[in-house]
């Protein structure tokens, strides 16, 4: 699609699925027209200029992924899937239900931080290899602790919530959307310590399965755009990381 | 205060300022009624509850703080002051102000969460001294590259906004109250490395020196309801991980 032609523009790192996935699934769930923009030619520098807060007013972004939509440009994921919502028919529309969307969502985004530093648990600014020990010692808590609490965590929050089939609300939002892209990652990740654990959370297992059903989801997940995960992410696989349980 | 001459409760772990402070600053600075539950009797028991998902509907929190406001339980700081924003009038009312103070918000929640890892790279669940060295190969990093950056991005944002006085919009918000709490907590953490980066963002510490003579924020800091920054906190001040550029 053309810049003209779009209503929103997304600019996402290219070649990992990344932070950037949670405002794609939102988008092509609900069909929205949108342009990825750094997916195109001079992208990436497309990025930096929205990083140095060049062509538009108020707080510039600290980190993509960021969303154009019209004048207005917002950064952090949680932030534009507030904004965009209401408006793909994602969100609740009541003040209880938007905020505690938000709440998830950002829980989500907690979980997905402590995922990146699984791997990263010292800096983004050294390799992994210089970083590995720490990272194996980090892992083990993670999949044996933090992993399963915030799963347990999702699957308690769909249990209280009427049929158990939507974390807030009663209909598909960007949250369920967003716990999808969580277990997809987390089994990319960590194969063998998420067969350990799905067991546990049934729900959270029912709710990737539906989303992974519904036609904008499925029909993109098949599509070209849909970026693979992969060693560059936030979620990788690193066999020594994925430790069963009581292994350490 | 009882409960039921209070519009709100917050419920957050007594001892420390941690992520509740960016709360409490919010209802300090506006004068409101609110309860610091977990600081009376029996107040851990009450936060407890809450993260059980007792007596009240809807998502359940993850971790404090919790707020309560009538039936709404909310949890996630920067979740928690976007409602509390426009009530309080500390927020931007049209939709691009708010959605650029909560993507502010969120990015302070970004640092403070590096801050935390400083001195628990490796887990919440080991003791500091059983992650030293790993917390002195993050700290020199965060004090040499992350924190210069993070300070210099609201210094650009400031830079950005009218007169430079307020982060978003023109009047003080949630997120400047936040910023002054991040500038405390440095200083606190890390005299050394700040007092090399200050210099280099004079309307961060402008800004700090406007909040602090608020007069809702200035009758705060020197009452007894003002917890000091401590050993167990998010901002912990260990002299080893406190470096000036160029020591490593």
């Amino acid at each position: 699609m053309s810049e003209s032609s779009v209503d929103y523009e997304l600019f996402y790192w290219p070649g990992i699925p990344g932070r950037g996935e949670f405002i794609r699934l939102a988008l092509e769930d609900s069909g929205a027209r949108y342009l990825d923009v750094a997916r195109g030619p001079e992208g990436v520098k497309a990025i930096m200029r929205m990083l140095r807060g060049e062509g538009f007013a108020g707080a510039p972004p600290f980190a993509p992924p960021v969303l154009k939509h019209g004048a207005l440009v917002l950064a952090q994921v949680a932030n534009i899937l507030h904004y965009l919502g209401p408006k793909l028919g994602l969100a609740p529309t009541d003040e209880a239900g938007s905020q505690h969307a938000l709440q998830l969502q950002l829980t989500i985004a907690d979980l997905v931080a402590e995922v990146h530093d699984t791997h990263h648990p010292l800096s983004n600014a050294l390799y992994y290899e210089d970083q590995k020990d720490a990272a194996r010692q980090r892992s083990v808590i993670f999949v044996s602790q933090r992993m399963p609490k915030f799963l347990g965590y999702f699957e308690r929050t769909l249990a209280r919530n009427g049929a158990g089939e939507h974390l807030v609300g009663d209909a598909t939002s960007y949250v369920d959307l967003s716990l999808f892209q969580v277990v997809e990652g987390l089994r990319y990740a960590f194969p063998r310590a998420m067969a350990a654990v799905e067991p546990t959370v049934p729900m959270v297992v029912a709710l990737r399965d539906r989303v992974a059903a519904r036609p904008g989801i499925a029909a993109y997940l098949i599509s070209p755009r849909r970026l693979a995960f992969n060693q560059n992410g936030i979620f990788r696989r690193y066999p020594e990381l994925d430790l069963a349980p009581g292994e350490e």
